[in-house]
């Protein structure tokens, strides 16, 4: 048999591993829009048992003898190469599950994201506490399975983040934080935006259809997606063609889902960019979670918190928000990037947002390393939220229950928040250098250069690099933290005018 | 290793099959509700992988011979001796299909789909016709086999009612259609009941919400359930805590959703009824197409097209449409019960709706013996339709591109429709003699008793009897055409008067 038959093989295998995992995912989007609550039971049963196949497909034996095979073969394309290096890692990986606990971590996980929901309702984290308990004991087990040379929680980092470890996002955060306290210190001796007027009634209806709009407007594309609501806002794929994002919407808050969608929508973007005909392969996947989250910051905050975006938009503002008339460009773009430490992660500004993550490593740190109790969650929490960003924590809903993370069985995920914004303001910092005339062309609501360079840039390699590749070959250098250090400032000179 | 034991490992297998169909029905109806088209290629390949997994899974040598020793053991109740003697039939019946055919169905199903789609948009046969022409090929396979004594037609019978033949069917429909005729021809002698009413425009959110109504009125529990829009109503379940119903809204008709909604309610109500506890397993699931339209046509017409009914709910009505207020209850119920041939199968009143069964079942009955070409269906639908309906029809939409049976690869279907009236007469006129006082308890629109009479006759045995032996078991009887034909004659004796 030649390679290329091989190789034929080997996608064959892939795109049927693909199949059965984007079902899956498919049932996890039902259910966090459109599920019952009846169904939840067997739901949590249907994902394990597709979960459970889809392991015992990739660990089958063919497909590593084949990979074997095709890793040694020369005549295959690099592109190909790049996929049967990437995918023998992965398999190598996987062959450390075992069925018996993959079943388990996905039938645990679903028995969180149910008991999240109630301990939320019931504002009490004690109802979420043994299900999390039997979650963390599988996570640390898990990164024992999976390896690891310094620190546990590196394994399971690298499930998000390949290369990144405890070593260095301790270095990273710790060169982060001083800066970002001292620009906040300076922020807070200056009067603040007023956003009186973002805080008033503002329609459903009206803030769903604005949100297709803007959505439309930074280039989703609704014949390869839609938009639907649910709790907690994300965007899943089941194929380049069906892309998915969610939001939600405060009738009380203009901001929330307006910049929800942006933010969702970027990663959309990137989804709906990755190269079609690499479907189920390593190169039609998406780099990392930190390249993906960088999607999302670029157009939630570089392009939408910009005072350009603002200017642009206010007609559409204020034909869908007549309650926004007598306010300018400018003090919207004030209130919308008004800094002021709070209690919720996802609606904190691009300045103290990254102490919400700082908090969170810190804890998902010491609970993979056995330092903290499960059932002490609250009290870390509350704890660090007072010493960090000065706030008092009311209740488990506005604090330790917030993220919909942990019942989705993701730790090690948050630390990529952070470094999203890390790349976004370097990628951004990019694109303004090699496009002359790029400002003109945003100012007019025109992102075709913006698209063209995230296609050739970052679009089209999906996995090829792991992201500090990525970014030294687009931008000329490892992560950087100038680049976001720069941007804030620039960005809260304007606001504040320090 | 105990019966027990052996019966716990077939239970497990069944649950995990389970699991994947259900899955891949959670596909479909995204498919149907939801999904952007640009996701249409990919679901098709999803739902195939899903379809061809749960082929293997069910043809997995070790369920055979778990099968084999299960049916031997005397230790088993008498439940679940039933659900291993059911099983054992579906596994060898399974066993004909090879992986293969089971993909190349599904592909070929979902390509059928998607161009029956476009060749509505276009209103052009043509555009369906080669893909319905490999759908009907791989038909024919099918039915030789599954392998049949007297016509390739009963094999495809035999998936949607077991037992019905075409020897069968072809008595009870020449039984039916003589004295149809004479009925009709009585009703088209008197004066026609005015129904211009209906035709007036209804607001779409209304509809919606009156639709809501309906459902929760017939009992549809919304915990266990939901309904959405779709350009074809139809009722499918994940689970008995799952079940969802879709259904369309036409802005210039009263009839259609409202009757479509407890049309598929019905249904809805008999899957939501099913045993819980029998998830995965033959006693789990419906008795027969025949018995589960039989549930829709009751609630739909013995129930909802019945006067009580209409009395009854006239306030309501009259509150969601005003434009309703002047109708009385009589004059809606006449209208509501027009007889007038007519095109589309959907729409037809409870008579002539007969006709459109009889024209299908013969049409698909020519089409696997292989006496008529595809190419052909139009101007055999057309001159069938004049024939017996004496309408001529204008375009292949209204024609034979209305229904989605066949792009869902469902030859066979149709007949069950008319089963299910003939059925739902026999179960309405047995519920009213067992039930003293049963008209005066609709009259309030009180259920109870009716539902009571459901769950123990019908939706507690799932796939216990067949459809004649639960009409026998339930109704004394095999089915009866004469308590469909007096129950007719009862009620357009109300409205014509003749």
């Amino acid at each position: 048999m030649t390679s290329q038959q091989l190789y034929e093989q080997y996608t064959a295998q892939m795109r049927k591993i693909a199949d059965v995992k984007y079902a899956q995912a498919v049932l996890q989007w039902d259910q966090e829009t459109y599920l019952p609550s009846g169904g939840a039971a067997a739901r949590g049963q249907q994902m394990a048992t597709l979960s459970e196949i889809a392991h015992q497909l990739f660990a089958d034996e063919k497909l590593g003898v084949l990979l074997q095979e095709l890793s040694g073969a020369d005549e295959l394309t690099e592109k190909q190469q790049r996929n049967v290096a990437l995918t023998l890692e992965d398999y190598q990986k996987n062959k450390r599950y075992t069925p018996v606990f993959v079943r388990e971590l996905a039938e645990v996980t679903s028995r969180c994201y149910h008991t999240w929901i109630e301990a939320r309702k019931q504002n009490d984290f004690r109802v979420f506490e043994s299900s999390l308990g039997e979650l963390i004991r599988l996570k640390k087990e898990e990164a024992r399975v999976l390896e690891f040379e310094q620190h546990p929680y590196d394994a399971l980092l690298n499930e998000f983040e390949k290369g990144a470890t405890v070593a260095w996002l301790d270095t990273l955060f710790d060169e982060l934080q001083q800066p970002l306290k001292q620009l906040l210190s300076a922020i807070m001796k200056c009067p603040q935006p007023d956003d009186r007027f973002l805080k008033q009634h503002f329609d459903k209806d009206s803030q769903w259809r604005f949100g297709l709009e803007m959505l439309k407007q930074i280039g989703f594309d609704f014949e390869a997606g839609r938009q639907d609501l649910s709790p907690h806002p994300f965007t899943t794929s089941f194929n380049t063609g069906d892309v998915r994002v969610t939001t939600r919407i405060d009738e009380h808050d203009f901001t929330s889902m307006t910049w929800s969608c942006l933010h969702e929508g970027g990663h959309a973007l990137y989804e709906q960019g990755l190269p079609s005909d690499q479907y189920g392969l390593p190169l039609g996947e998406y780099c990392s979670l930190g390249i993906h989250e960088s999607q999302s910051r670029f157009w939630e905050n570089c392009i939408g918190r910009d005072q350009a975006f603002i200017e642009y938009n206010i007609p559409l503002i204020t034909r869908f928000f007549p309650q926004l008339k007598e306010v300018g460009a400018k003090p919207l773009f004030g209130a919308v990037n008004k800094v002021q430490p709070s209690l919720v992660r996802t609606e904190a500004d691009e300045l103290t947002y990254h102490f919400h993550v700082m908090i969170r490593y810190s804890l998902e740190k010491k609970l993979i390393e056995g330092s903290l109790d499960v059932k002490d969650i609250p009290s870390f929490w509350n704890e660090a939220y007072k010493n960090l960003l000065g706030v008092d924590v009311p209740d488990d809903r506005k604090g330790c229950l917030q993220d919909i993370h942990w019942s989705h069985g993701s730790f090690g995920y948050f630390p990529t928040y952070s470094l999203g914004s890390l790349y976004a303001a370097q990628f951004f910092t990019a694109v303004q250098k090699q496009t002359p005339g790029l400002a003109q062309q945003i100012a007019r609501g025109d992102y075709s250069a913006v698209h063209l360079w995230l296609k050739t840039n970052v679009y089209q390699y999906g996995r090829t690099y792991t992201s500090n590749e990525l970014c030294n070959k687009i931008t000329g250098e490892p992560l950087q933290l100038k680049y976001f250090l720069q941007y804030l400032t620039d960005k809260y000179k304007a606001v504040y005018h320090f």
